[in-house]
């Protein structure tokens, strides 16, 4: 017999992002929500990409989750190698941008922007992937020029 | 007999600046003013500084002279070091925020902004002074970690 879907586990980066998430939810009304439910808007698969239409301003909901990606990001980066870092977003109404994850005077990830609208994730294997490949270029970029971390 | 007030040359960074003014006049309607009359609003004094409020949100004038002077330190910045600084703000409502020059992977100014709203300098000597400091700053960091500058 074959056993019903099983949940997926949230685990590394996507545990950091739900924590970020909950800390933002100041009264609570999110209590009752699962970590799934607060991370499914981060998925965005194919089929789902396509049906977001691309023209006029993203939507708020949209840029608040690339703005939280993002900042957990740093702190993930700060929490391992022990150095502030914060995230600076340039944004054009029409979806296109750069976002720098900066460190000190560095720039330890720097990241083109494009389609905001659309931002998300295949799955939740992917939104780990992609974390942990910027988190490794990060602490990379830090290893690499621990001076100008440190100006 | 007194002469009367002559009137105040504009050299060095502020002539520059006149120069990306002009630069964005694409329907010439600013053909009849003169370089003075341009960089006036970029001059608040003391008694004018006091006069504008600093509630709400920082006029969209402000802001666009705020960005125009970082443009032009850019362009500057760039001309005398062969290699492209680009600008990024974050700029909060309240007219705090944070605006980066960024050379590479290096960020070459790093200035904390706040009272947007009286964007603005004493006089033409302080505007090209200010300009100046930050342009040799910038310089300075390039030459000192050229690699990240060039990453």
């Amino acid at each position: 017999m074959e056993a019903t879907a099983t949940l997926p586990v949230i685990e590394g980066f996507a545990a950091d992002l739900v924590r970020q998430i909950r800390a933002q939810d100041t009264h609570g009304s999110w209590d009752r929500k699962s970590d799934l439910d607060l991370i499914e808007p981060f998925i965005v698969d194919k089929d789902k990409r396509r049906a977001i239409p691309i023209i006029g301003d993203p939507d708020p909901d949209t840029i608040w989750r690339l703005e939280l990606f993002y900042g957990a990001l740093c702190l993930t980066i700060e929490r391992r190698c022990g150095r502030m870092v914060s995230p600076l977003m340039k944004l054009s109404h029409e979806g296109f941008g750069r976002m720098v994850l900066a460190c000190g005077r560095l720039i330890v990830v720097n990241k083109a922007l494009r389609d905001v609208h659309r931002f998300g994730f295949d799955s939740l294997e992917k939104l780990n992937a992609e974390a942990e490949k910027l988190i490794a270029q990060a602490i990379a970029m830090i290893e690499q020029f621990p001076a100008v971390a440190d100006y």
